[in-house]
């Protein structure tokens, strides 16, 4: 399998220097980690709010950097948890005074790393508190996680919560926004194709010509369903029901949606999924406040998307509705 | 070859409503066409842009209406030009009494079905003037074109031409932007694996496990060589010299640049690929303004990238700088 990477042990480091160098005026590396900070990093007046996790699925995490969203985030290797260290020196450069908030996404090695570097930066007098994001409606335990694993929902948390922090809410407020976007949203996955790693070099999993696998994780975890290929309008069916299910909304609300890419697969796919939610959605009577299409959170070069719906209040809504600047992510 | 699909004869019409649904506060399609306009089209007080051409290329061309560029784009099917009635349609949406200026990349059917739309809207008195991008710096002539093959330099003549009508310029003058802009920029592209069209579901060209085709047209045509797979840093100055030596860019000169994903290649490589680009300027004293990196003008599913460099003046970086807010393309 063909990449455009040099030594793969490298991979990590030159595409956050190649980051760096697309938003010099946005981000800042600290030096001889593998942890991106705000350029003006750290922010007085607000609660921080940091993140972190495994490289391959950007622009997750660092390319949410920015007004409005995270303060900082630190990169593991491809699909490994960044260590203790990495989030605790993460955690200091970010803390402007106003308290941290460490959003997590539910995989073993992220969420014992940072809790460590949590516990030290606490010792060294920083108000830190974790939320803890696990959207993923598939499985209820898998090959990383006691407990449901944390997929693409985890961006309306960024955003949620970066703008109510944005807005000057203490911490206890913004994370009081994490765990309610927490409790409303789901994310179901599928795949066409297996991701590959550029250390293995090969597919992390074989799925044949007429396969695809349902409830897929984003690093090419076993799903719940390996099915024979379906049109696309019975795949949002599938995925789209299964997190409306679990959700429990009801005829009236209003959500948010997303049609997240997990890296090789085309835009036009994209919008031919999003054309069938929004008609089913239509027909459950739920009102699409706002829905987006695009790469959130990838797995490598997998072809593949995954349904993301949160239910909405008003607060909810003026949150996602607010102004955000990031590489990732940008709303005026 | 697996896709997220329904019949393939649909793909186009469902993509649209797709993204119609994702945006619905932004475009408006024309009843019983593949054309997309802005919501509020025509916009009074200002020359309107307009472009098409094939899809497969997304967010090409829809996905950069709104303010700061584009107020309409016609799609053609998969890979084929819209028909000259459709230019028509869009011209006659778009033009809010000041003028219309038509971008049209360099493809013999997207060029003769957008002059004879041309000379129809004229005939109903619409003033209309148009440009022909040729920035693929990597062949003279190609499958579909007499002359270079616009490419993803396009979008630069979006955002300059779109930020000069939005400054209220005449048509005149948003022409002399984009001429300026087509005169100062050149692409060069490559790709690991081919593109698989809806239609087709097979690869349009056949690679080896170990080769790579450096000058590759976003339509799959041929290149200018096919070799060994090559590091990134290799591939990056090999596309990179060949744009500079065709622009004649000289040290102490300012740039912009892109970084452009195929459709199925992983941010992960485009980062990799801007490290190497950015040090490279840096090498000839070369200074970058901005940099963009992402999927801006894609081949469907196609692996691959392609490296872009204009040649900036004062007035250019003011218009690149300019605010835009596309589904495509965020400028705060």
């Amino acid at each position: 399998m063909k990449k455009l990477i040099n030594d793969p042990d490298d991979v990590v480091d030159e595409m956050l220097d190649g980051m760096l160098a697309a938003y010099p005026d946005r981000l800042r590396r600290l030096p001889d980690t593998q942890v991106m900070v705000r350029e003006d990093a750290p922010v007085d007046g607000k609660v921080s709010l940091v993140t972190g996790g495994g490289s391959g699925h950007e622009p997750t995490h660092a390319g949410y950097i920015g007004d409005g969203m995270l303060d900082g985030a630190a990169a593991g290797g491809v699909f490994s948890s960044p260590t203790a260290d990495e989030f605790e020196a993460l955690i200091d450069a970010c803390d402007g005074g106003d308290g941290v908030l460490a959003i997590i996404k539910n995989y073993e090695g992220d969420v014992m790393n940072f809790e460590t570097a949590i516990e030290l930066a606490e010792m060294e007098g920083v108000e830190v508190e974790s939320v803890v994001v696990d959207d993923d409606v598939a499985v209820e335990d898998s090959l990383y996680t006691s407990g449901r694993r944390g997929v693409c929902g985890t961006i309306l948390v960024h955003k949620a919560a970066g703008a109510k922090a944005a807005e000057g809410a203490d911490l206890s407020e913004v994370k009081r926004v994490a765990e309610k976007v927490i409790d409303n949203v789901g994310t179901m996955g599928m795949a066409l194709t297996s991701c590959v790693t550029p250390e293995k070099g090969e597919p992390t999993f074989d799925l044949g010509d007429d396969e695809i696998e349902l409830g897929i994780g984003i690093h090419g975890e076993p799903g719940t369903e390996r099915t024979e290929t379906m049109p696309a309008d019975a795949v949002t069916d599938e995925l789209t029901e299964t997190v409306l299910d679990d959700l429990d909304v009801e005829a009236g609300e209003e959500v948010l949606t997303i049609v997240n890419g997990m890296g090789g697969t085309p835009e036009m796919e994209l919008f031919v999924v999003n054309r069938r939610l929004q008609e089913l959605l239509g027909e459950h009577e739920i009102e699409t406040h706002d829905a987006w299409v695009g790469d959130y959170m990838t797995s490598l070069d997998m072809e593949g998307l995954s349904i993301t719906v949160c239910v909405l209040d008003d607060e909810l809504k003026g949150l996602f509705d607010a102004p955000a600047d990031t590489p990732g992510l940008s709303v005026q």
